[in-house]
C-alpha cells in the first residue's frame, strides 16, 4: 500500500525528518487509520483509529483529575477486558462540555460501531459478528469547554474505517503519531522488542503531550501495541508498575490535564505460551522491555516541553521511603524558581535546598548531600569545601543536566525528569488559544 | 530629629515617591535604626534594628519548611513571651550555612545584647538592667547557602545601637522598610489604629517579600508594631487567625522560603486595661484592623510579585469546607496554565476547570459555576448559555482580575490573592545571582 503523504501532517511536521525517528515494526491483530476531520480549519489529521479484528487485551491508566472527559468517563464506565477499536480526537478536549459532549461521543459511538460491523461482515470469517459500542474506547485532547464536534467527527467515521489497513510501515507510524499532536514540536514514537519464552514480542509505541502539562492541550497520551500474549489482569500490574518510573515520574509544570491516558493493547498475535502468573520469569524481559519504551516516549514528551531548552534528571536517594524520594524530587522539579534557574544556567543550589525544604519530608538538614553532575556542591548544611563555582557553572551550559540528592538516611531512591522553564513557555500558554 | 536620606535607600526606591506610601504611626516603646553594613557593595541599607527598651510582648509565624534559617532555628529554641528586640539583615540568608553561619549568629547577639546593655545602662532608668542574648529575635533574607557574613554585621552593631531613634516619622518608616528589601520594587506599608476598650490603640506595619515566592531571595517578611497592652499568647491567637486569611492566602509561585516570618510585637504603651480572654469583645476591633493591615501588606506583595502585570483574586464559596475551598484557590493560583492565560488576557476557563480537577477535592463538576468578573462563564459542565467571549475578553485587559468558583455543595469560603506569570518572572529568575 502506498500512504499518500500530502495534507495529513501536522503543519510542524517535516517530512524530512521522518528519518531521524525510530522505526516502528507492524502489530500484527491491528489495523490503523488516521485522517482530517477538519477541526484544526488547515486539513491536517486529526482522527485516529487503532483496530483489533480479533479484539486486543488492554490495561489503561488515566489522569487523577476530579474533572474528566466524556471520553475518560466513557471509558471508565464499563469494566472491559478485551476492547475491538480505539478512537483518538485532537483539537477537543470533550471536557466540560456537558450533556452534549457525552450524547455526541455517544452517538460516534454508535457510528464506529455500525461501520465496523459492516467492514467485519464483509470479511471471510466474521460475517455474523457484531460489534458493540463497549468494545470501543476513546481518547480526546484539545481545548476544555468548546462544543464538541461530533458531527464533524460522526460525518468521517465511515471514511476512517474504510482507511483501515493492517499495514505499519514506518510512514503509517510517523503519520498516525503525527495525527495525535496538538501543541507538541514532534511525534514521540518507540519501539521495542523482547522475548516471553521463545517467542520474539514485538512492541510498538507512541504518545503526544508537550508537557504532562498543559491542561486544555497538553494533554499526555500514550498508546502502546504489541502482539505478545498477556491477560488484561497481568497487563494492568505490569503497566502500573512500569508507568510509577516512567509516565509518573516526568513533570513540565505541575499541571494535570483532564484527558490524560496511557493504555497498551496486546493482540496475542505473537502465540506465546499463555502466562499463569504475573511473577513468572517468562515476564521479565516483557516488563523490561515495556520500561524502556515508556521511558523513551516519556522523555521525549520532556525535550518536547513547552519552550524547554534542557533535559533535567533529578535522583533522590537515601532516603526513607520511595514516596519520601519522590516528594522531594517533584518539589524541586515543579519549582518555578528551581527551573528558571536552569534555564538560566546559574548553579544556584540554594533552590535545591528549598526544593527539599518545603516538600515538608523529615530529612535531616545535616545529612542532605546535593550534587549538580559530579560535583559536590553542599553537605553538612552548608556549601561543599571542594565546592568550585567556575566548573560548576560550565557544567550549567550543558543540555542535559543531573541533579542528585543524596538524604543519606535510608536506601529508598526516585528519579523525576523535567524541562527548565524559559520565557517562551510563557508565550506559548500566554498566547495559546489566539 | 533630621534623618539623612542620602545612601541608605535602595538604588530602585525612588525617594520622590515617598508621598504615594501610606504615613505609618510612631508607635511608643520602640526605638528604630536602619544602616548599612554594605553587604550589597553599593552602601544602601541592609541592616534594621527595632528596640524595645521596657520590652514587648510578641507572636511569629515561621516557615513551613523543613529546612530553615539560622535565625529562625535561633528564634524558634527559646520560647519567649517577652522581647527586648529584632534585628534583621537582607542579602543572605544564613540558610544552609552550616556551624559558621549559627555561630556567627551567636556572635552578632552578643555584640548586641552587650551595645544595648551599655545603651540602657547610660538611660536614668535601667542602670543596673541587663539585656541577654535571648531577649533578642532575629531574621535573615536573601541567597541560600553562601558564607553568612556576620564580621561585615557584627562591626555594625554598635553604630546601628548608637542610631536608634524612638521618633518615628514617615521618613524613618519608608527608610526602614526599604532597608528589609531584596528583589522587591518598592518598600511595602501600613497603617491602622482601633479602640480597645476607650484606649486608641496604633498598628503600623512593614513587609517585604516579591512573592511568598523566591526561596533565595524573596522570602517573606512582616513586621507589625503596636502599642496595645495584649499578651503574648492572645497576639499568638489573633496573628495565627488573621494570617490564615492574608499572608497565608497570597501565592505568586507556588515556592515557599526557608525564612519567612511574620512577626507583631505590643509594647503596651496605650495603657489600655488589661484583656483576660481572647474572645474578650475589645480585642474585636483590634482583630478586624490587624486583619486590614495584615492584608494590606499581602496584597502589596502581590502586586509587586515578580514580573507581575495583574492583580488576581480567586473566589472560592459554596464549598464543603474551608480547607476544600482553599485548596481549590491554591491550585487554581499556583497554575502556570492559568496564571500565564491571564498574562495573556485570554479568558481561558478551561484552565480554570483544569485547577479545580487536579485539586482532587470532591466536587461535583455538574454543580461548579465558574465567573470571570460578573461574567458567569461555566455551569453544569459545560459553557454558559449566557458566555459572551468578547464580554469577558474585554474584561480581562483589566488590572485586576476577580475569579469566582462557586462549588455549590457547602457554605465555606476561601479567597487566595495571586498575580499573572509574565516572561519578566522568568528573565528576573534566571538571571537573579548574576
Amino acid at each position: 500500500m502506498t500512504v499518500n503523504l500530502k495534507n495529513f501532517l501536522n503543519p510542524k511536521v517535516k517530512l524530512s525528518k521522518m528519518g531521524e525517528f525510530q522505526e516502528l515494526q507492524p502489530i500484527n491483530g491491528m489495523e490503523v487509520s488516521s485522517i482530517s476531520a477538519d477541526l484544526y480549519g488547515d486539513g491536517r489529521d486529526d482522527l485516529s483509529l487503532f483496530y483489533f479484528p480479533d479484539g486486543a487485551n488492554f490495561a489503561a491508566l488515566y489522569t487523577m483529575s476530579k474533572i474528566t472527559s466524556a471520553s475518560i468517563n466513557w471509558n471508565l464506565k464499563i469494566k472491559r477486558h478485551f476492547v475491538k477499536a480505539l478512537l483518538v480526537n485532537t483539537k477537543n478536549a470533550n471536557t466540560f462540555t456537558g450533556i452534549k459532549g457525552a450524547q455526541g461521543l455517544k452517538e460516534i459511538a454508535h457510528s464506529l460501531s455500525k461501520a465496523l460491523t459492516i467492514k467485519l461482515s464483509q470479511s471471510p470469517k466474521g460475517a455474523s459478528e457484531i460489534i458493540k459500542i463497549t468494545d470501543l474506547l476513546f481518547a480526546s485532547t484539545g481545548v476544555i469547554g468548546e462544543d464538541f464536534p461530533y458531527l464533524k467527527i460522526k460525518n468521517r467515521i465511515s471514511e476512517l474505517v474504510k482507511k483501515l489497513r493492517a499495514e505499519q510501515n514506518k510512514f503509517v507510524w510517523f503519520k498516525v503519531a503525527s495525527a495525535i499532536m496538538t501543541t507538541d514540536t514532534k511525534p514521540k514514537l518507540a519501539y521495542e522488542e523482547c522475548k516471553i519464552g521463545n517467542k520474539l514480542v514485538k512492541i510498538s509505541g507512541i504518545a503526544k503531550g508537550s508537557g504532562m502539562i498543559a491542561p486544555n492541550m497538553a494533554t499526555m497520551l500514550s498508546f502502546i501495541f504489541t502482539d505478545a500474549n498477556i491477560s488484561s489482569i497481568f497487563l494492568r500490574a505490569i503497566l502500573k508498575k512500569v508507568a510509577a518510573t516512567t509516565f509518573n515520574s516526568i513533570t513540565v509544570d505541575s499541571d494535570t490535564s483532564t484527558n490524560d491516558m496511557v493504555a497498551i493493547f496486546a493482540t496475542g498475535k505473537a502465540k506465546n505460551s499463555k502466562i499463569y502468573n504475573v511473577l513468572d520469569p517468562k515476564l521479565q524481559d516483557f516488563e523490561k522491555a515495556l520500561h524502556r519504551l515508556a521511558l523513551n516516549l516519556s522523555t521525549q514528551i520532556i525535550v518536547d516541553g513547552e519552550g524547554a531548552k534542557k533535559f533535567i534528571t533529578i535522583k533522590v536517594i537515601g532516603a526513607r521511603s520511595m514516596t519520601m524520594a519522590k516528594n522531594i524530587g517533584f518539589s524541586i522539579a515543579n519549582s518555578p524558581l528551581f527551573k528558571t534557574a536552569i534555564a538560566g544556567e546559574d548553579p544556584n543550589w540554594g533552590r535545591i535546598v528549598m526544593g527539599i525544604g518545603k516538600s515538608g519530608e523529615n530529612i535531616i538538614p545535616n545529612k542532605v548531600q546535593i550534587k549538580i553532575g559530579d560535583y559536590l556542591v553542599a553537605e553538612q548544611s552548608r556549601k561543599a569545601k571542594v565546592y568550585n563555582e567556575s566548573n560548576v557553572k560550565e557544567y550549567m551550559k550543558w543540555d542535559s543536566i543531573n541533579i542528585e540528592v543524596n538524604l543519606n538516611i535510608g536506601n529508598a531512591s526516585f528519579t523525576v525528569y523535567t524541562c527548565d522553564f524559559t520565557s517562551d513557555y510563557i508565550n506559548i500558554n500566554a498566547d495559546y488559544r489566539n
